[in-house]
């Protein structure tokens, strides 16, 4: 074991960096001692963040988002059509179809998809209140924002047969070329897909 | 601009922590997500970790490197060779001798080098404290571990004009071969200086 190089709380937070995502060891330390540099301007406001954010954090309990209130701001947001529900696997896909403004309209959060791999069943999921809500008499299409993966279309086909008896129109994002994306970098998938679902110029 | 999709006390806590390095604006919401995921193992201890860095960190007035108590645990440290006195550029060369056990000294943390592109001059850098060290009648050897750039060896060979006076030792670090490299992909640099820094075998 390396010598400990600087005082146990310094140690301490570069070990819990070194936990989030996209940062190792040699990161971690990298980042602390930035903190430590920037003192004022960076480690101290994020001191504040992270206590604002460990009091406030919440999921919500309508959609399984997570916001500072519950309902979340999208759910008590009163312009978004009613008629729609949006179901995604995880909050980042919800927040990355927020960002393109795609859709104005409510969510649904999973947490996950069915995977037989994995072990995680229909009971891991959010679905119960998901049939609660697309049975609220308002909602009449369920948009299924799931991944393009094995396991995201396995979860689709499941909610699709899952919502059957609730009437509501159960649709999913279309597939085909990125925007900005070539050709030649495309998987044989996708193309064929693409060229199913072309449209009119 | 895009919508913001999370409450502010996330949003802050994402803009913050983009501005570390090794993390961009995307990393950053997957960071932030995956803290308020996991908010009793990671998010609160962070949120403490960072409280108690930016309440306990100082610089040592001695060295100048950083640490929770002034002066540091390394300048206070009885057993190290007094006789000896390792020049880094920065904090983060300071823990890597560290790690590594390569010496058991004191240091003294420059906080850059000298640029002329950057337009850092000696004034910028820990010199003065340096010089009053080196003068201190204990100290006969400094040893330069100064990165083997450009701008590292200006700055040594400004060290060594600066300290040629004072009577004391000034040392480099030697130049060869990485322990596991291999010569293949060395530059010619490294060799030539590898080959006339021969040892006997």
């Amino acid at each position: 074991m390396p010598r400990s190089v600087a005082g146990p709380e310094i140690e301490r937070l570069i070990q819990l960096l070194a936990r989030l995502p996209g940062l190792g060891p040699r990161s971690a330390r990298r980042a602390a001692l930035h903190l430590i540099r920037k003192k004022e301007a960076l480690l101290a406001p994020l001191a504040d963040a992270f206590a604002e954010a460990r009091d406030s954090v919440k999921v919500c309990s309508n959609c399984g988002s997570v916001d500072t209130s519950d309902p979340c701001a999208i759910c008590a947001d009163a312009t978004r059509d009613p008629s729609v529900l949006v179901v995604v696997e995880d909050v980042a896909d919800l927040w990355a179809l927020e960002r393109a403004g795609a859709v104005n309209a409510r969510y649904h959060v999973l947490g996950g998809t069915l995977s037989a791999l994995d072990g995680r069943g229909p009971e891991d999921l959010n679905l119960a209140k998901l049939v609660e809500r697309a049975s609220d008499g308002l909602i009449t299409e369920v948009i299924l924002a799931l991944n393009a993966t094995v396991d995201g279309q396995t979860t689709a086909h499941y909610i699709t047969d899952t919502l059957a008896k609730s009437g509501v129109k159960v649709t999913r994002l279309a597939h085909g070329v990125p925007v900005g994306g070539e050709l030649d970098y495309l998987d044989e998938g996708t193309l064929s897909a693409a060229i199913r679902s072309r449209t009119p110029f």
